[in-house]
């Protein structure tokens, strides 16, 4: 964990005394480097190199604005930073390799409470979190970035590969965060699937890995919304959308499915859903849900032939 | 630029709007991907695969922190992200190779000079920028990770590597960033190499690379300040450590030398000095300076014989 850093060196519980014990919950969860790897602790970690092409992509949380530390812990928006970079990775059918993560903390922050949510992250989804950065700033800021590895020869499955009459599935049904954060805001009455997925939500990585396997054209995963990421795959690959359902999770509304956001299904786009199925069901995963189709007609938009509102969450930076 | 995001979309300026302005800065830098990769513009990039090891850093800069913004600009901010984090790339003797970006915002701020910084020195360091994140702050926060590469069967250059009786050099004289800093505040009356120091640090890469051909034992980057820095090389290798002399650069003072930080000059500890200097020459690159050796008595930390202060910064995290 090296710095860069311009505040005067003041206290027992400086830099490094802090950077030591973010290590140790670190080591703890996932153990030392193996032989001939360098993980936390020098200028940079070096690791072996993927076995095929090196996927790469990064996401940051910020609290108050991707987390409301009332309602949800310090470990939560670490769990969802780490968590939603390897949803990226897995989006384009990628495996998780290695993490580095920067945490930017006010001071008296429970940064041993934020680090061990990253790190149960790091060993549900097998991605050792091999570096990072520790500094002060006035908001919790938690950026995580990974590499991964696209084994074989088969392409990326990209946002840009969808084709008219490809049917479009997701690989869960939608709305359950937004419907967690409802839940945890009125006092936290209703399911407890809801608030387990606001506040630890899952990234989708053997789904993604047998959909690039079973022949998906396109792919991305539900981060900002159905509504909003729908629109820009079917930008991305020139074609219309028209959705028959939105299947709808366990005590959240149709809004919350459509517009919601954070929940980390995939939405995949292939020419043979019976396949795909298949290969879903020879792994041992959950049935993918058919939604709809892409179409020919590429300012199509529409949800029971309605037009599909450009529902979701967008930071307003302008 | 994949973002997961929680603050609803209201306006023109929102998040895909934004990133399509920060993805053209970055094109306009660096062109588009080859053929076979995937850069910025969905969920994750895909990109070659190292040629060997993978090295992996990151670092992040907050605006009030690591920059005082009403003296340098946000483009000097976002060079200086992606220039410390190189930088931590170079000090284990990697070559970059490919960077993701997080960038967290207040409303109004000027992504697009943000970036430009961040592009500037995407194209100076040949480290192309194929993703990251645009999200909503209170703080200009700017988070780097890198990939690299460490070439060939030679281990990493690490801290840890430094052995009684080696000699200790840097690759430049230091405190020209502190200088700059001060000379700004105080309206920029000085060497304007100081000030440009401050505002466009250099990651000194090509010195990486071929200090670790020409056998160097240790090394790091001065990031934080030579007296805190190189506390924290000793400790790893567990050796002590005799300066006869520490390099002050021009229009800085000697307690800027020794406790200035990111000036991003490698220190380096090698067995043979003369062979490090002449791979320095052969490569064009300029002498290394000899500032003392490293010491059998771990416990030793010695300027001229004097105590050497753990003089840096650290944030102050507790």
């Amino acid at each position: 964990m090296a710095s860069t850093t311009c505040a005067p060196a003041v206290s027992a519980q400086g830099e490094d005394a802090v950077v030591r014990r973010v290590a140790e919950v670190f080591e703890r969860a996932l153990g030392a480097a193996p032989a001939g790897e360098v993980w936390i602790g020098d200028d940079a970690a070096v690791v072996a190199a993927p076995a095929g092409r090196l996927v790469f992509a990064t996401d940051a949380v910020v609290g108050g604005v991707h987390a409301d530390l009332s309602l949800t812990g310090l470990d939560d928006l670490g769990w969802k930073a780490l968590t939603a970079t390897l949803s990226d990775i897995g989006a384009v059918g990628g495996r998780p390799g290695y993490a580095v993560v920067d945490f930017c903390v006010p001071p008296g922050t429970d940064l041993v409470l934020l680090a061990t949510g990253v790190a149960e992250a790091s060993a549900e989804w097998g991605c050792p979190v091999v570096g990072g950065d520790v500094t002060a700033s006035s908001q919790v800021v938690v950026g995580a970035a990974a590499t991964g590895v696209l084994e074989g020869d088969r392409p990326p499955v990209l946002r840009s590969g969808a084709s008219p009459g490809d049917r479009l599935v997701v690989t869960g049904a939608l709305g359950a965060s937004a419907a967690g954060l409802r839940l945890l805001r009125a006092g936290a009455r209703g399911p407890a699937s809801a608030i387990a997925a606001h506040r630890r939500p899952r990234a989708r990585l053997a789904e993604g890995l047998v959909a690039r396997r079973a022949g998906a054209t396109a792919m991305m995963d539900v981060s900002d919304g159905l509504g909003i990421d729908l629109h820009r795959l079917a930008e991305a690959s020139g074609v219309g959308i028209a959705l028959d359902t939105v299947p709808v999770a366990d005590g959240a509304t149709e809004e919350e499915a459509v517009g919601g956001g954070e929940d980390f299904e995939l939405v995949i786009a292939t020419p043979d859903p019976t396949r795909l199925a298949e290969a879903f069901a020879a792994a041992g995963l959950r049935p993918p849900i058919e939604i709809g189709r892409c179409t020919g007609d590429a300012a199509e938009r529409t949800l029971w032939g309605r037009p599909l509102a450009r529902a979701g969450f967008e930071h307003v930076l302008g």
